[in-house]
């Protein structure tokens, strides 16, 4: 119903995470009535996006290539040497790295999933980067120089369902490593209340009193 | 906290209709995802809808120059010889227009204001196209070929605080034409509860009764 | 659970409109907790309800018995010489009259149907005060002194799916009476955006103009 | 605008927990509808409920007075030979002491707080059972057979500001009685998500990893 640049653009930004086609519709019009600098400083910049960010070589964290950086392959925080090499905390996405990352209570290395195994069938599997998770442990010094290797492993997945099943998926092939594997405590949040919790929760919750 | 290049199209994708910061570091990761061509599809979208798109020079209604309507300056609706063109309807918005299109119950033509007028201060009332909505109802034949006069206004913007200012304001404006200036009828919409009803609606669903 | 005492009070509180067990929980602690003074003012206005008030025997609109109306059987409303009674406004529930009271816009009488037809089983049509309806409309002075006769009769259901059957129901049965028959008129309420209007009402906003 | 009868009720619902005058309203309108019978078990109900249960002199919770109970003055819990009496479990209020019972894992006796602390004034502290838990601590032995003692008091208020509030009263309160203090666990939530967790959620969740 509106005109062909407009609808082709409408289902682009729809399949935008948590875009629908109204949602949609109002971005069109919002750009329609940018100024050109600003629509071009946009193009420019989702352009650059993919050449200028790469992806670590070890924890798959994006991250920005400069000049001087253009030959490494480390994030910042892998090739950080004030992080401790002992401890890796493997994320589901990058978001995550970030909200533990402000809580500045961890200081070892991270490795990002990619995704979470919702069921163990093989092309479920093949989405997560378990085989490269599995290598990184297994030989750490193939990707960070200086002799290092994993004390723990945190499995820091959501504690959703999806999340407890790719737990359940790394345990088993991690399990061969001999490698401590933890994964976050369970408990109630902050500004929780009991009377709204699961008994799941609520047992954790007393079980990790201290 | 996220490298520049991802820190700064955040920053412009938080300046989308309803977009926060949360929302457009998920369309950053999003893009990063993204295949090439895909990328690339999306960049050639976004920079041809100024240049494909050109807003109808009677009711500023966006719709797209092709080949052979580069010349043409008008609409589809507008240069469409079977609608009723002594009706006018005023909306807010060009998804306004399109929401009273889909009832198939209105044949006339439209004009888009581009907002509405919150205080009756001069910036404000600089924004919506009051002038230009003056001018197409003196002399409408300026833009439409065909000796046409409009018969009804019919002021259909929001019955929302901003909206009814608009009409206030506009009836003002209209006052001189001595054209008959109408507004959409009020009532209990498809769904709606007496119970939870405001006075004026039920005032106006009351009143409205056939 | 808990002692029964508190299980079956829970219980009967949970039967009450919009009460879950959590929230009827709540409502016995709260009554633990409440001096005895006032737990008795509330048992009496309870106890004291069904023989305090009673319906109107023509609307069934609830009202007070006093010393001096013990013989009336008619409520404020279809008892006040001032209310024009040949307008006759059917709606749903005692709430819905209430609303309509509060516009001051309506000053004929009303009748409360007690529900609405889901379906047109039979079962479903007993529900309501169709015969109740049907009698009061032909012989309104079996009811109320003095020669009346409707003139009109506004079917003011919500409109809803549940308010739109018990319309078409209502139409039918009224049929054979040939007195005229009208709707509360159907738009934008205040506040609505026609963005979010569907077809129906915006097609009713429309044709409603004035 | 309601007959008073009603309206007095309307203000005595309203005064419930989490009700409204318009859900208020519809509890009277459902109890006008409601058979005799119904309304005379909902009476002797609520009548009852005072008589038929006392608080339980150690743990204040809530418990049925029956015949062979009545000399009795414990609950069912803290009169149980199998709970492990070393252990104390101090909540807010019933429905958590409940929500903590539902879990089957916690084996101790309770103390219910009834209420928190929201500032350190005297009159909010005196709301609380402070005192009480302080007695009771000490002195088991005056409300409990058989010779025990606290060896670990858990604080189990919800993680709310005020539960922490009160946590922080208490603490100072139990601070020379020289026994174990414990507060439930904190992290992540079933079903909760890094994503949206605060930073203190996510630094307990790290810290409390196992």
């Amino acid at each position: 119903m509106y005109p062909s640049p407009i609808q082709k653009l409408i289902e682009q930004f729809s399949k935008f995470p948590t875009v629908g086609p109204r949602t949609a519709a109002r971005f069109v019009f919002y750009l329609m009535k940018l100024p050109k600098e600003e629509v071009e400083k946009l193009i420019k910049l989702v352009s650059e996006l993919q050449n200028k960010i790469t992806l670590c070589v070890f924890c798959f964290n994006p991250f920005e290539i400069t000049g001087s950086q253009s030959q490494k392959k480390l994030c910042q925080i892998c090739s950080d040497p004030r992080r401790e090499k002992s401890l890796l905390c493997v994320v589901e996405k990058e978001t995550d790295l970030l909200s533990l990352e402000k809580t500045k209570k961890y200081k070892g290395l991270y490795f990002i999933l990619g995704g979470t195994v919702g069921t163990l069938k093989k092309e479920d599997i093949k989405k997560i980067r378990a085989k490269e998770l599995l290598e990184r442990i297994k030989n750490p010094s193939n990707f960070i120089r200086g002799g290092i290797s994993f004390k723990e492993i945190i499995l820091a997945t959501n504690p959703t369902i999806e999340g407890e099943a790719t737990v359940l998926y790394l345990e088993r092939v991690l399990k061969s490593l001999k490698v401590k594997v933890t994964r976050l405590g369970r408990g109630l949040p902050v500004g929780g209340e009991l009377e709204y919790a699961d008994e799941e929760t609520l047992s954790s919750a007393l079980e990790g009193r201290k």
